[in-house]
């Protein structure tokens, strides 16, 4: 048995939730929560979720269901009938990828593991200068969960949420997934495709020009026609 | 259609969540929320759900299936292994029947649907008088949770959560639904059975005192053994 603290790391199997766990490890031991709240790429997303879990090689792992977000719509990114944006618009608009509430309701779950499990972090990989502008990854927002936090779990709790990637853009956290070795080849960050990679949706953009950036080829498979 | 403001209240079944559903519905239309989060009695407490639907003529409805809180467990109510307690204990510690941040869950999904239908009102039946002391049930925790809504939806939209009865003992909130001609007889609140009330768990216990408080015979059926 480890005497190192436990945390609660929320890992879609995305880039930057795979370098968030990486970080965490370096002074926690790991529990994985992967959260299926019914996006179209949830099949591979697990798929990389669980390679994850074995190269970290983390045995506290929960897979929630948590797909009545797909009931409650609002989100390209859960219902079928809207598509998917090419690129993220650049008006005030919010893109239609976003999932009302969704990281009030992913950190609701995990918080609730940590607390019946001992953990005493919660690490997500939120960050505002690559991603869209989504109201629930800013600072003011997870600090104002963290006083939630304080006043709404058992006496004697103390759980914190962990950003460490909040002011990093993408390169910035391709290089700090390097630096650790983390298996970026085994990561998924595709809105649309589950196969190969699309290239060209908005999350897989900001994926290539991070790795543009650096200097170095994405590892992972694309489908070369957008390319 | 009306043109009254739409509010959407987590609706368990139970005495107060349904006197606090006819509170709403004095200003606002309502949408009605159930969630499963695994509870022993939920058979039970979506028949009430489904039969106070109808009474409030209600038809925007969602049932949502939180099983996952079943999976991160902690709680008499949702592991079969643990037991309901007879009564609340007198100690400082929680009771069994805590569900770890089941609050936070329940509304962050509930504010997820008011975000995507339009809805300005988030309606719960938390009191802090007659119920066990936990912890997501204060007015500060309610205050903290209204700050993360407003930083974590989208910009322009503005939901608040109101709690009508949360300084109100079991009595006065059945007072209360005498005088807005709520369904008493419609409404389920025992933690173990799902046929006849079992009456002596805490939830049974507090619902008794409240009618004997105000001299009235409740009108739903009891397991007369345990009278």
């Amino acid at each position: 048995m480890s005497d190192r603290k436990l945390a609660v790391v929320l890992l879609s199997g995305g880039l930057d939730s795979c370098v968030t766990a990486a970080v965490a490890g370096q002074d926690y031991d790991l529990a994985l929560f992967h959260g299926n709240y019914g996006q179209r790429t949830v099949r591979r997303e697990l798929q990389a979720f669980r390679e994850l879990a074995v190269f970290f090689r983390c045995r506290h792992l929960l897979e929630a269901n948590l797909d009545y977000l797909g009931a409650i719509g609002g989100s390209s990114l859960t219902d079928a009938s809207l598509a998917i944006p090419q690129t993220d618009t650049e008006s005030e608009e919010l893109p239609s990828t976003y999932v009302p509430f969704r990281n009030t309701i992913l950190i609701a779950a995990v918080v609730a593991w940590a607390e019946v499990i001992g953990a005493s972090a919660v690490f997500i990989g939120a960050n505002i200068i690559d991603g869209p502008d989504y109201p629930d990854c800013r600072p003011d927002y997870f600090n104002a969960y963290n006083r939630l936090i304080e006043l709404g779990t058992r006496p004697g709790t103390h759980i914190r949420i962990h950003t460490p990637l909040i002011h990093l853009d993408k390169a910035d956290i391709i290089r700090l997934g390097l630096k650790l070795q983390v298996p970026l080849e085994l990561t998924w960050s595709c809105y649309r495709n589950e196969d190969r990679a699309c290239g060209c949706c908005p999350s897989c953009r900001i994926r290539l020009k991070g790795f543009a950036e650096v200097g170095i080829k994405d590892p992972i498979l694309y489908d070369e026609e957008n390319l």
